[in-house]
């Protein structure tokens, strides 16, 4: 098997490298010089993308949205033409699911098997491997892809059909960003009520409020006021239209959900640039005139 | 040190079991039939409020609501008239915020501690001494009380002044409420795009979406249909009115948790008697026409 | 009859004028000048409530709030103590439910008739008579009070008992507020979809989306940018809290409401002092980044 | 100018009634035989749309939904082919705005005019030629077919480009939707607080909580109990669908109105076949046990 690896970022830098450990790889990037450095460093090859190597069996793609995958996969000397039937696409950007289908189906007719595989967890769980992915593929596909994901994931779950792994993805992030808007309005209605975020917050989590917010954002990148979690706002928002979508889109209902994206555009309004995605607390602080942060943290604030 | 514990319903009693392991515990019920069995079982003595031994120098109520803890506190012959001053009262009932600043105010007045302290976790946790309390209390009421909450809890939080205990309680269960209805509503459409609500459920785990409700109450009482986490929906109910109107007559924003109170009042009417408050995911299922049980469990139901 | 109108505002003041031009009429207000004079103006008499002429059969209340009136109505050498039974009160007031169902009760113990009556249309209705008066009352009070309000209303509605006048004008105002977000959420979104706010409107209110807000807000005072409705925001958000209260306590779903509540407090978080309750459209305008005013509005307004 | 009519439904026979009163008008439905027996009423003519009369120069389409507009429009064969440039194609469907925006695009490319128009009024207002029209179109599309557009409605609203029709009759009915739902939210709190739908519904039209639904569809339809609107459940969500596709993928908060949608899809659950628009109340009556129609028809409706 030889890999081809498409989109040498933040992301995508630490997975190729993972992945040459295991397997051969070659190397591709928008920016040439960054694909010629990594093939230097791993004693690979930067490859041109009009002259693909017959060698290539299998696709990884690590890019910014759906528009460029399509741009690289469709139309004139592109992937789908170039590659031989039998060959494997894993597409682990943050796609749209209804972009996923298309290319899916596209890719199905020319014998081609595709298998979305985004991923959670960072710069950090990229470095070391141990990224949770969730995988829309048809089973037979999945099972071929598996050895590759093994290399770069520590939890790996096949959803459903393609497209399900964008799904998935979204919606996670979708529920996320609601524990945080609703741990959010809790801490907020304590403070105006005499209690301090810091101990709301240990009841929380000792008792069945507690989420992966209340028991790591709040405590590490909320009451710091450090709003550090390494996920910006605008990449939530993308994912939230998305899964929002989905659900307008089937005539689902989700109010809950609704209204924790409201919160999180509001939120986008009130920050600054580059906002991380726990700043949606700030619309609570804002409007309820209550800080979340520690009283420490509140004070050392107060001249700025 | 006598202490004298009113109310030996599913919780009282085994957490007046736990007293009189370490205090000299007199009992009061509503019932004398129950006061007198539990006397009898532990060695001790079944008192009649309206003479109260004068011994008793600390008063633990667990009775079911506000208007039954003030007919006890309030009135000729009730508690204030005839607990000496320096007693000490320990109310572990779901109490209104409101009610118990007032009370805790007239015993002030009387000379007499006042400490809320309701708890969450159960008769499970109530047997075992392992409950956790949120507790509301002067700092010198608390330092009282805490003997007596170290030998009922395993989790002790002194939150604010007297009604932060129950606020403290109501918020945490609104927290819980919403946390449910936004996994809900993320299993909902997962489901409806192909994703088996067992393989969304361990995506939420492995990632960033997991609450408590996503790790202990779908697995263990939603997916399984039995809906069985002992914490039925009218009392959940009450503490999200409790809490909503606290936070509507404050004048804070809470739309998130405003969603969810919705769709728990919309459950109610949607289920039979006695519905388990995880029932709440019930409009999801029906508005949404999709099962959040596992397969086997709505194969099983489909003959119904 | 011998009317005793106490509270001689900006609305006070004009009701108490029409009254007198059909009953005998004595004055009070907390400001003795502001009674004085307008008693000079009257030809009337202004009254020290400590002693009341034993001629008064009828108070009029119109005065700021609900602890107000129950200031003037208990207590010692108060209304209640010193009006003779078959004595009618007509609070006039924009005051809580509850508190008026209590005051109604104990008139009601001593032979006193209590009726609510708060009205709607400000100070320019006040002068013509032509106040929509809404009135919560026993229907043999509602009869007595028939003619006064004949005297200052060009509307009468008797929705009923003590209580229910309050609870109705808290319900039209919460939905006049519900009814300008919802049309200020249509605007925006069609204004980001290239239809100016003036052509939206005239669709709208050539169909079935139209509303006081569409046909009278919007075109006098959103789309000028002046805000002039003459009804604060201060003075909505407390009829909103007072029906959102009602609502959340009795355990009722009121979704739309709830969001439109939410809505307002952020707007009034946004705007400088003393806005007006048509303001809340600014939510709108602020996180849509799409202005609601009309063109030439926007263009002058861009140099400030 | 001779006018192709295609589409001969309940909304569509009249509409081309009335155009037959003043132009040249050929015919075509899906079903051949209602084009041919109106064709003879009309002294006109049905047509094969494979082989187009030369002399027609605009063709007006009244069909059920955009996939069925597409298939008219796009393909070998069908009007972009056959039509000469310089003809005028008015598209009076209720159709997606994206759909409605790519076929404009492609019809420019071939120097065809492309109006969207559609109308809201119904059955009795497309006999009466009274419809309300919503255009969008190029300046220069519009001016050639405003006779036309004359010939159909009462109120003609031109709001922008291409589209823009589409989005301002969707918008309209999400706001009609919202009206209806806060309605009946403030009535079913009244309800539970003693006062009667009828006369809190006094008070609202007496006063600014005054809407379209209020002093129309509550009288008409809701408190009698007939839900008679004439407009749909099912068209009116699929417009609702429209609308916040719009809004969510545009990042636009809109949460009043999201939350009336939300009840619509849970009336759609509640009722049986074929509900009118209007029983969105239903959800209201239902969760929180207060129905909304007047007193005589809840007694008839008792002993069913």
């Amino acid at each position: 098997m030889t890999i081809l690896f498409i989109g040498l970022g933040n992301m995508g830098a630490p997975m190729a490298r993972n992945l040459a450990k295991r397997f051969d790889v070659l190397l591709s990037d928008v920016n040439v010089d960054v694909a010629n450095a990594l093939a230097a460093e791993l004693g690979s090859k930067a490859v041109d993308l009009a002259r693909l190597p017959t060698s290539v069996d299998t696709v990884v793609l690590m890019v910014p949205s759906s528009p460029v995958v399509e741009s690289l996969v469709l139309g004139p000397g592109r992937l789908l033409e170039q590659l031989a039937a039998d060959s494997l696409i894993i597409d682990m950007s943050s796609a749209e699911p209804s972009s996923t289908q298309r290319l899916a189906a596209l890719a199905s007719q020319r014998g081609i098997a595709y298998v979305d595989a985004p991923v959670s967890g960072g710069v950090a769980k990229a470095e070391t491997a141990e990224l949770a992915i969730m995988v829309g593929a048809e089973t037979s596909a999945f099972e071929r892809a598996r050895n590759v994901l093994g290399a770069l994931g520590g939890s790996i779950h096949h959803v459903g059909a393609p497209g399900a792994g964008d799904v998935a993805k979204a919606l996670n992030n979708l529920l996320s960003a609601t524990n945080i808007a609703a741990a959010a309005e809790t801490l907020s209605a304590a403070a105006r009520f005499g209690i301090e975020p810091e101990a709301m917050l240990e009841v929380i989590n000792a008792s069945t409020g507690r989420s992966q917010a209340s028991e790591v954002k709040f405590p590490s990148h909320v009451l710091t006021g450090t709003f550090s979690s390494g996920f910006g706002m605008d990449l939530m928002l993308k994912d939230l239209a998305i899964a929002r979508s989905l659900t307008v889109g089937a005539g689902l209902i989700a109010p809950v959900t609704d209204a924790a994206h409201t919160s999180a555009l509001q939120a986008r309004e009130l920050t600054g640039p580059s906002p991380d995605h726990t700043e949606i607390v700030r619309v609570y602080e804002h409007t309820n005139a209550t800080p979340l942060r520690v009283r420490s943290q509140r004070e050392q604030r107060k001249p700025q």
